[in-house]
């Protein structure tokens, strides 16, 4: 198999944005992306684009990954919208790198857009609800937070994890965010905050909570014939693996972990030829604080059970064993749906290339990138290595 | 680049069922692609899916791809919805080719669904139209049939092509489909029927228009190293094309070309080796008349300003030159947007494995499906080849 490289990859800011377009907020992400490419990357070099993307709504139910992509001036680019709920982005950047393996692409967009605060509250419990299992879970009333709800309730109940322990997670990925420029709350909270916040889905308060966001991210992504005209490093995409399971919480045989990630990270591990214990910093799909923890026990970061001491124990903070959410994950530098899988791989991409300022992992060579669709139905995970032997600082 | 093959493809019935659901329409088609395999292909065999579907709405908005395998019991498949309006299920093939050719799976569903009778005319005018482009075409009241009325009357202008001639697209195709047993509109009509038909959007009349259709189908590819254990005959993907233009019709510079289709197929054919002239039979898009017209030209079947008599003299019919939408064709065979793609893909496996029936094409070896979403956003062509010399009738 062809090797394939990150060779670029940047975002817009992550926020509410009643003044910008989907297109609006792509082409800022694509001009971000043009921007970090060391070497001179245009539109003629672009063999093929996949757009993750939920919906952009009655803006463009179908096309919308064309109609984005004309609007960069990649017009003529075979150009196909990826959805797979809050996974889009992730599955973009796989399809990407099949198209590279595959010989048929040399240089590959992988993108996702999304458009969320212009739609009530209530609406966008609905449309995020559907991408839980419709039929039931959102007939009987439950939301997108109830059902991780349901998930945080039981790894209580299994493994006496605490609403405290629930709480490092957001204090920890909002002292990330701070950092991030690009960040829709990026400030700071403290453990009381996020203790004592309303409650959203009992036992998830607020900042255990992910906000709705409107945003951007486009990566570039190269085969090994043509890296060197576009990267002064290489940054290799190492492991891809992706997964499903029944998109409906209700028909699956654990509340406590996501066995879409568990073979997603199976998979991608292998092809990688590293464990857990190689990562130095890995962007994990935060929607909710206990999908933080269900990820350390799915990846692989420590025993399933013991994900709340883990995160209490600082061990995926910047300095800790494997920094977790550099960027400030889904809680704090937000989670616009299609584009939240591309937006990890622009924070894999700065951080091994030594642009993450002071957010900065010392010496990072291996990152990964963990996207979840909906509660679980679908998974990819992905893992970057910087195969010149890591950022030197 | 590892070469992929065809080694089953199947399909529900193709029109109004109310009683189905969208589950329940892809199961038929995968029990259906599984009869067809000669070997002995279970879920286990299959490393990863495309589904492409433009929305099955309210009913599973995000991760319907992931809802329909788990359905047929590919549980932990990895799974991707592909949407590119009415060509995502040529979308849904071309990645599953990059799959397979990338090494990364050696057998791929590829396949499609869509449930469009439920909804009211004026919505599904609305859903339809939405795959146009937006923010001007919609808002200025075009609709699809308009917006491809539009092309018809430049068509008209610029080669004198004749509403005759249009309404001898259908004669054809509905001659064609009253021999499949799966189509829609399964029936024959006279060229009187086409053009005194009442007018839906001037010139075209109700049977140069196709219907709204519920239906599903499912292909599997396999990789060269594994297809003799599922194949008697090696159906080969010869070439895989795809091209975009800008999705409103406006922001072209011709209205009687379709420019993604004319770069899908320089594509298509380039990787073939083949013109065509080599072609047996073409699966086309024809979700109007005027769409079939325009894909002779872009296609190379013919001189663009001839499509009209090309059609009239018979070229296109099942003993002509190239045989045009054996199926029936979108116009009578059906149009389940996300399924159509891969639906001209079973038509295709059938010619080229010799069951097509009183259909078949004598002699097949080479044919060629195309896609198109939108009135020309995107466009697939794939061209198929029996790679033993072609069907002996």
């Amino acid at each position: 198999m062809r090797d394939v490289y990150l060779v670029g990859a940047g975002q817009s800011d992550f926020g509410a944005f009643p003044q910008e377009t989907y297109r609006s907020l792509f082409a800022a992400a694509y001009e971000d992306a043009l921007d970090s490419v060391a070497g001179d990357l245009g539109a003629a070099d672009v063999d093929e684009a996949f757009v993750g993307n939920l919906g952009v709504g009655g803006r463009q139910i179908g096309l919308a990954g064309p109609a984005v992509t004309e609007h960069v001036g990649l017009d003529g680019t075979p150009t196909t919208r990826i959805e797979n709920a809050c996974a889009a982005g992730g599955s973009a950047i796989r399809h990407g790198v099949q198209a590279i393996r595959s010989g048929m692409a040399d240089v590959v967009l992988a993108g996702g857009v999304e458009v969320m605060t212009d739609l009530s509250g209530d609406v966008t419990r609905y449309w995020l609800g559907v991408s839980g299992e419709t039929e039931w879970e959102r007939l009987s009333g439950t939301t997108f937070a109830g059902v991780y709800a349901q998930m945080a309730s039981a790894h209580m109940a299994e493994h006496g994890t605490t609403r405290e322990q629930l709480s490092h997670v957001a204090v920890k990925n909002h002292r990330h965010g701070s950092m991030n420029p690009h960040a829709q709350l990026g400030f700071e909270c403290s453990l009381e905050d996020a203790e004592n916040a309303p409650v959203v889905a009992d036992p998830l308060t607020l900042y255990h909570c992910c906000p709705t966001t409107d945003g951007a991210a486009v990566a570039f992504l190269a085969s090994e014939d043509v890296v060197d005209e576009f990267a002064d490093h290489r940054v290799r995409v190492a492991g891809s693996g992706a997964g499903t399971a029944p998109v409906g919480l209700f028909e699956r045989d654990t509340y406590t972990s996501i066995p879409a990630s568990r073979d997603a990270a199976e998979m991608a591990y292998e092809e990688a030829g590293v464990g857990p214990g190689d990562l130095d910093f890995a962007e994990v799909h935060d929607c909710f604080a206990i999908a933080e923890l269900l990820a350390y026990g799915d990846l692989g970061f420590c025993d399933p059970g013991e994900a709340g001491e883990f995160v209490a124990s600082g061990a995926t903070e910047l300095d800790g064993d494997v920094a977790v959410n550099t960027s400030g994950g889904l809680k704090s530098k937000g989670h616009p749906i299609g584009a939240t899988g591309v937006g990890q791989a622009v924070e894999a991409f700065e951080q091994l290339t030594g642009h993450a300022g002071d957010r900065q992992v010392e010496g990072a060579r291996y990152g990964l990138a963990h996207n979840v669709g909906g509660s679980g139905g679908a998974a990819t995970v992905h893992i970057f290595e910087r195969d010149d032997g890591g950022v030197s600082t």
